[in-house]
Parts: structure tokens; sequence; C-alpha cells
């Protein structure tokens, strides 16, 4: 009960449109996956998820498991009653939060051993737990738990954390047991192509629903970003889909999209929504700054937004400094319709295939 | 362009229902006034509150006067464009916000000299000013500028105080210009009987569109405050509204409508529910008690509102906890929807005559 179909290649890049089939429904591909971290997308209902587009959100293995515990989510009924979304949920790994608690955690070939960021109590997370996390909050898409590669890091680590994370991906597919869940693959290896190829090769072999690459936007530059993503997406194989995990930038989207990716998932519409930075077609907008504070235009006159069409950059200033709660909502609001819409259009610009003409009016639009 | 028409008169109880126009359309009364300190009400839009029936919003001249500013809200088309809310908004005079200051401000007749809670700077509020910042706002009801006698109070302060009120209520009079603007004067007195007779027919003698009740609920007993409630609503015209300002819980509510009062504004529904007290028929919950974490049920299996309809005590709990954004608005939705429908049932009961039964069988759902 999970299927993915290329609906149409675009005749002047690798981009394609697409369609991803779960128990929960479909979503059309390429999609941006907004991050509901703690089982809520910040500031957001579900319904407001729906009036804006988004069919599928993404929720964290790590958070859910320390609070408010897998097990409990279960018995409530999973994750999506829960939370009340009844759309597709893709869950990651926990992989990327425990690397992300740096001091805090302890790599061996078993597992990670961790502390929670929450009340420092000590815990272990191995391939088989990180399965049974995710099928317990019954998500529609699970991944594998991976190493995160660091940036920068050796030659030599980076091969034992590929190598590594192949094992714990032969593991998890081992302990997978919900066939109504999709299990993705993790590709590592940093950012050396001959690694990269070895661990596309190891994890696509194992045979998994879907592919993402890990290990992107961890501090390394754009180019060198950019320049991985086309060496590995050709490596993986063409009727499965490519997920881009924790990308990213408008930009990133772009250049993944014609390179033949389909799914993407990052905390910056939403994260930034809460710092006051507005996405707009000519580039990113500070509502904090002095310049709007009697400034009656929307943030984008263009834009048709809720957000947008009710409401002034002097008052969404006002809102941001006044720290009112509608602040973050509105923001949000705001930033998540700029992604959906991005996408939407993108996939309108495939099935024309004029999708490297979407591209170059993208890059001509923006001022930054 | 203001009206009050009482609509029905409880046959056995001071208690009734009525109607109130205003140029940005009509309100019904007994009427909750949920409150919009800073030009929102904290965590809704403007399209929540009408999905909640909210009718009327108050918001702060205080707050709105420091940040952004009157002149500035004026010249962004007044305060309901700024705020995207075209139903009626009740305005106060700062007077209270300022008597809140406590020793950052100084009171003389001419009026009072403050320092700002934001950046402590100096600012002077005359009744002219606080009349000016109102009708810059484009409020539908203002207030007059008042003392808020302190509570406990010698006898000859609360003279003084009120003396000083019903002065200034005489200068914002003679400067409120705005015709289609209603301007009520305030009561004041203290717990003094004969000070609260004095003021009343000073204030009703300078003949305003509606009068309240100022300085109640300032730490005095419930008794007391219901006491004083008693015996001054009387002594307010009938044909015109009676505003309790400041009130209240669902009980102050309820004995206020009992003696006759037809407007009550609170922060009590939006502040405990950013604290996890949520209201119910059976008295206040505390959503962040342990015995919620895995309580499958809604808050109160009977309410009708948004988040009794789609979300368990055990999510509530969780986004409390996790100090999630929805956590504020859900439980908004909850205490607001309370008062909405308190309200509405108060005024079902006062057309069908039987508001005495209707208060009887309120206590005794109360388990508190």
């Amino acid at each position: 009960m999970f299927s993915f179909k290329v609906e149409h290649q675009d005749a002047q890049s690798s981009a394609r449109s697409g369609r991803i089939a779960t128990v929960h429904g479909e979503f059309q591909t390429p999609v941006f996956i907004p991050v509901g971290t703690q089982g809520s997308v910040k500031a957001l209902t579900p319904e407001d998820l729906l009036s804006l587009g988004v069919e599928i959100i993404l929720a964290n293995t790590y958070h859910l498991f320390l609070r408010p515990g897998h097990e409990r989510i279960a018995r409530l009924g999973g994750l999506h009653d829960f939370m009340h979304w009844q759309g597709p949920i893709l869950t990651d790994s926990g992989g990327y939060q425990v690397y992300s608690l740096g001091a805090l955690r302890k790599i061996s070939p078993e597992g990670v051993s961790f502390r929670s960021h929450l009340d420092g109590s000590s815990h272990f997370l191995s391939p088989e737990l990180a399965i049974q996390i995710q099928e317990a909050l019954g998500s529609d898409i699970a991944m594998c738990l991976d190493e995160c590669t660091p940036y920068p890091v050796t030659y030599d680590y980076a091969r034992s954390s590929h190598e590594l994370t192949r094992d714990w991906a032969v593991r998890c597919k081992q302990a997978h047991q919900k066939k109504e869940q999709a299990l993705f693959g993790i590709i590592q290896g940093g950012n050396f192509k001959d690694l990269r190829k070895e661990s596309a090769e190891a994890i696509v072999n194992l045979e998994f629903d879907g592919y993402a690459l890990g290990g992107l936007s961890v501090g390394e530059e754009k180019d060198a970003r950019q320049e991985i993503m086309a060496y590995t997406l050709p490596l993986l194989p063409g009727e499965k889909s490519r997920y881009l995990m924790g990308l990213g930038t408008p930009e990133d989207l772009i250049e993944g999209v014609g390179l033949g990716a389909d799914m993407f998932d990052c905390v910056l519409p939403t994260r930034n929504a809460r710092n006051g930075m507005l996405f707009t077609r000519e580039g990113s907008m500070n509502i904090k700054k002095a310049e709007y504070v009697e400034d009656p235009q929307p943030v984008d006159p263009e834009c048709t937004c809720y957000t947008c069409r009710h409401y002034s950059r002097a008052y969404l200033r006002h809102l941001y400094v006044a720290k009112e709660l509608l602040s973050y909502r509105l923001n949000t609001l705001h930033n998540i319709h700029y992604f959906m819409e991005l996408m939407q259009d993108v996939r309108g610009a495939i099935e024309q295939d004029r999708f490297m003409e979407f591209k170059k009016a993208f890059y001509k639009q923006r001022k930054e």
C-alpha cells in the first residue's frame, strides 16, 4: 500500500513530477514537507495546513520518543489521531537529532547512547528501536536509522560512517514488519563522491521503498552540496522516489528538483517565520525592520495567502515587536504558502516541459 | 449612531437581554467582551473570533498609545483596518493600566504622569488625551479616563478619587467630538456605598451613552464586590447599558447579569488558556496535570468547540508541556467558546424568564 508513480519527465532536465500513494492518501511530487517536530507544525492547525495545500507532514521520532513517548501515542490511537492529521506522515529515524546532540551522544556499532536534551536522562537508540518507534507512531513513511556524517570530516571517518549506516539499514529492514508503512533507505558518504557511490550502491541493493540523501546542509558550501546532489541523485533508481533530507532553501529546492529529487523537508519556513523572516519572490524580508513601521502594503502584494490578503507590513511588524502569538501564526501561514506555491509552480512547469525556463525566471526575480 | 435597546426583562430578576448598535454593527447583551490588548486577541485571528460568535472586542488605549502609537494607527486607517476586525471595538481609557503601573505613575488633578513599562520613557495622560487617542483609534465605544480607586483604601482617598474621576469625566465629555463613537462614564467610589451613590449621581448627571462600574476585582472579597454591584447597578438608568469593567469569572458574570449588568470584559479566558487553565461546566481544569497524560477524552465531552471536537486531554497536555504554540491557540479557542456559550445560554434563559433557574443549575453543576 505504498506506490510512487512518475507522471511526467521534464524534456530538458532531470526534473519529474509524480504521485505517491499511502494508506493515508496521496501527495504530488516534487513535494516540500513541513516539519511538525513534536506532533504539531508550529502555530498551525491541521485545517490550516490543508487550506495551504499541504499534503504530507514530517514528525520527529527523537522528540516523540522522549515526549510523550511512542507507546503512549500508540495507545492513544497513533500519531494521526493524536495530532488530528489524517494525511500522510513521514517520520525521520531520530538519527539526525541524535547527531545534533554533539557531546551528549556516543555512537557504537550497536546503536547510539544519548542523553535527553529535556532532562538529561540516558537512552539507547538502536536501528531496531528506531523502527519500533516509527511503527508505533504509525507513520506512512519511515526512515532507516543512519549516522548523519558530520562536516568537515576525514575520508576515513566518512567511510566508516556510511558503512555503519549501511549495516544499520540491513537491521532496519529486518526489523520492519508493518506492511502498510513504507521504509526508505538513506545514502551517506559525506562530500566524497566515491563514498556516496559506495553508499548508494549498498543501500539501493537492499531494496527500499524510496531513497534519501542524508548528511546535506550540515555546514558544507552550497556549491559542494549541489555537486554531491548532482553526482549522487542519478545513482538512485528512477522508479523510486528520491528525498533530499533537511533541505532546504528555495534555491536548494529548485536545484534539487532539476537534478531529479522528489521530496524535501526543512524547518526553514516555520522557524524563519517565528524569527520574522518572510519569504517572497524577490528574496527574504525581515519584518522587524524599522522601515516597515508604517508600511500599509502586504508582505508581497502579489501573494494570495491569508496573511497578505488581510494584514499590512506595519501590523505584522507590530505583532512581531509586541511578541504577540498571532505574529508566529500569520508569518508561518505566509511562509508555508510561499513554499507550497513554489512547489505547485515547479510541478506545473515540469508538466509543461518548461522547468529550465521556470528556473531561470526564479533566479531572475530574486534581488539578493 | 449608537443605540441600546432592552429587548427582554427577566420576570424574576434584574437580568435583561438587549442589543447595542454601533457603526461597525450590532451585538447582543448581556455580552462578554474578549480582550485584544495590543490590537490582537492573543493567539486568535478575527475569523476565529467570528467563528466563536464573538461580536465585540476590547483594545487597550494605554498599550496602543505606547506601541505602535495612536497617530500611526490612524494614518493606517484606524484600529479596525489595522487589525482586520470589522466588528465593534470598545477601548478602555488607559486609566486602569496606568493605575496598575504602581510606583511608575503619579496622579495630579491635571492627569497622570507615568513611565512606560516598555522602555521607561515619560508620558502624560490627560482626560483630553485619553479621548484623543480613542478617537484616533476609531473605536465604537470609548471610555472616560478614571482613577481606578485602589483596594484597600481609606474613605477619604476613595472620596477624592471618585471626585477626580468625576472632574475628568466632565473634561472627557467636553473633549469628545467624534459623533459616531459612544462615550461611557465610569462610576468609582471603592467599597463605600455612599461614595458609589455620589459617584453614580454625578456621572449619570453628565449624561453618557452608557455607564460602567470601575474599581471592581482589584483585590476585594467576592462578597464585598457583589454587595457593591448589587447596591450600585440599580442607581444607573435602566435605558442605558451597564458595564462591569474587568469582570470576570463565570460566577461574576452570572451575578452581574442577575443584577442588571449588560457588558463584561476580562483577560481571564485568554490569560488562563495560556496558563493551561481550561473552563468547563464543572469548574476549571488544569491541563498540565499528570493525570491527563494519557487521557483520550476531550476537555469537556459535552463541549462543541473546535478543540474539544478534535483533540484529547493527552494531546493538549503534550502541547502545553512541550510549549507548542498550538497549545495557546487551542486552549484559547476552548475558553472563549466557553464564555460565549455561557452568555448565549444566559440570554436564552432571560428571554424565557428563567434566569433564576439557570443560575441555580449553573451553581449546581460546579464541583469546585
